[in-house]
């Protein structure tokens, strides 16, 4: 196999310079450049990638810590990321954390050693671990204020959305079915919007709101309808607790939608060309990953830059569960 | 920051000794290791891993080459991969290949230049890429003979089980819906069992096959109807096949399963508490993974090993597409 020192005697240059070349290092003349860019084609050099690390200190890669890749929303999300790293010539790591704060632990470590040089994460840790550890990081979902950079659907206009929605279907009696944890995330602003907008509007609505992890749905649903068995719209927090209550509402003998419409949240696709068919909101996945990755690869190139926010809108899905 | 150094003074040995102990060199005496150790965690050392790479050449990195892990099959796989590489202190970098050969060059040159250990794919390159090459690689689903290492469900046996199930649930004419590429893979061989099990007991069935990619089954689906308008049960050779089919046929007037039967193929869950509720053939995606992480591995830790196969058997799960 060839070596550096073979690139730099056919392209007729110094070893300094070809190491330069191979690092990017600015300021390199067109001309050598084109020559050493040459000679390492026609040589099929390789260089080696812990010897080019030490100079450069950049591993060209990210890591995106999700609850778990298994999931339609984070697997597209995933499947963006990567796509835009690979356009800027960046490789992902993938980390399915189970919301463990030891499993983010070990990449924040990686950071610190150079095996990778940013992390993208939804994640369930306390926040100051990432902060005092100054690294590139950009966070979905969650909200930090200004302590850290993360993107993040309109979640508030997203709830308001289902709530109109809902009334312009010709719902009536409306209600709202999530859960929460002990973070601050968008989905509790889903909450938030769709009650805003109905009191705004003096309208009263039934509401199942649970702590997780939450076993079974099944009675807090039938105490509902039992309490107010004229609910004909429901706005579910995501479409997978869209997908669990159905069946539950359909059991009571209601129809969906002729009895009961409802409106889920993140507009799920199985893949590109499956979709869950449900009536939802659509959170802009392709562009939530883009803008991250794109806010990741500028805090890497430059840490002093402020941490910024990102906020895409969102927008309705006419499915199968409205009218 | 604490330096090689200072863990060397500290713990009263050599600088060379120190680097062993980093590098997990064979030979060194226990009380030696346990002092370097203990310096280690004392002084906060982390290792360089460049540095430590230019010694080891090794990155404990395994890549994973997908189609695209946005689909509920693949997440899964790459869920289970994650899971067991972690088990053994290795991380996982996920490219999502989108079926181009070039993607996947680009993962092969990182084996060679000691920035991934290996890759585990689900490749529609060229073999030939992987052979000559001779890098640490299993393959899932696609069947190279002895050339390379793969794992893979039984997809004959699922074949034979699911005309099995199909006449057990008291289907009397059978179908089959799939399609084909360039490639050897699984997916045929669940044809060839279907086919055969019929065969032996001597029961004709009617069979759509296309090659890839299909805009649309439709005109096929009411041509083979029309041809055979008592079909009363059919094999889709995946899960997301009978999602894409069973709106069409109910569109002709049949009901599922009432009137027609259908059985998939892969057992998708669209996450692990959110089955899809098909009736399928289930491959065993976890073990599959195992199996994959611990083919890859132990060809890391020793090439001179054959290429070894595993497969595993499929079963059947009774959904709301069988009566």
């Amino acid at each position: 196999m060839a070596t550096m020192k073979d690139v730099a005697k056919r392209a007729g240059v110094s070893l300094g310079t070809v190491s330069r070349v191979i690092n990017h290092a600015p300021g390199i003349k067109e001309n050598t450049l084109q020559k050493v860019e040459k000679a390492i084609k026609e040589l099929n050099y390789i260089p080696d990638e812990y010897a080019r690390g030490l100079k450069t200190k950049s591993s060209r890669t990210i890591a995106l810590i999700l609850p778990t890749v298994w999931y339609p929303f984070f697997s597209e999300f995933a499947y963006y990321v990567e796509k835009n790293l690979d356009k800027k010539d960046h490789k992902l790591l993938l980390c399915n954390s189970n919301g463990d704060p030891d499993e983010e632990a070990k990449y924040i470590k990686m950071v610190k050693q150079n095996k990778i040089d940013g992390i993208i994460a939804i994640t369930y840790s306390d926040i100051e671990q990432y902060i005092y550890s100054n690294i590139p990081f950009v966070s979905l979902d969650r909200y930090f204020g200004k302590k850290v950079s993360y993107v993040t659907s309109d979640n508030y206009q997203g709830g308001c959305l289902a709530a109109e929605e809902l009334l312009k279907h010709g719902a009536k009696k409306l209600a709202y079915i999530g859960s929460y944890n002990k973070y601050t995330n968008g989905t509790m602003l889903r909450r938030n919007g769709f009650r805003d907008y109905l009191y705004e509007r003096d309208m009263e609505y039934q509401e199942i709101f649970l702590m997780e992890p939450v076993a079974d749905f099944t009675p807090y649903i039938i105490e509902m309808m039992k309490k107010a068995p004229d609910i004909d719209g429901i706005f579910c927090h995501n479409d997978s607790l869209l997908l669990i209550f159905r069946p539950i509402i359909e059991k009571l003998g209601y129809k969906v939608p002729k009895d009961i419409q409802l409106i889920g949240f993140d507009g799920m696709n199985l893949a590109a060309d499956l979709p869950l068919g449900v009536s939802t909101i659509v959170q802009p996945v392709a562009d939530l990953a883009k803008g991250a990755v794109e806010l990741v690869l500028r805090k890497i190139t430059d840490p002093t830059i402020k941490n910024e926010t990102k906020i895409y809108p969102v927008k309705f899905f006419e499915g199968n569960s409205t009218k």
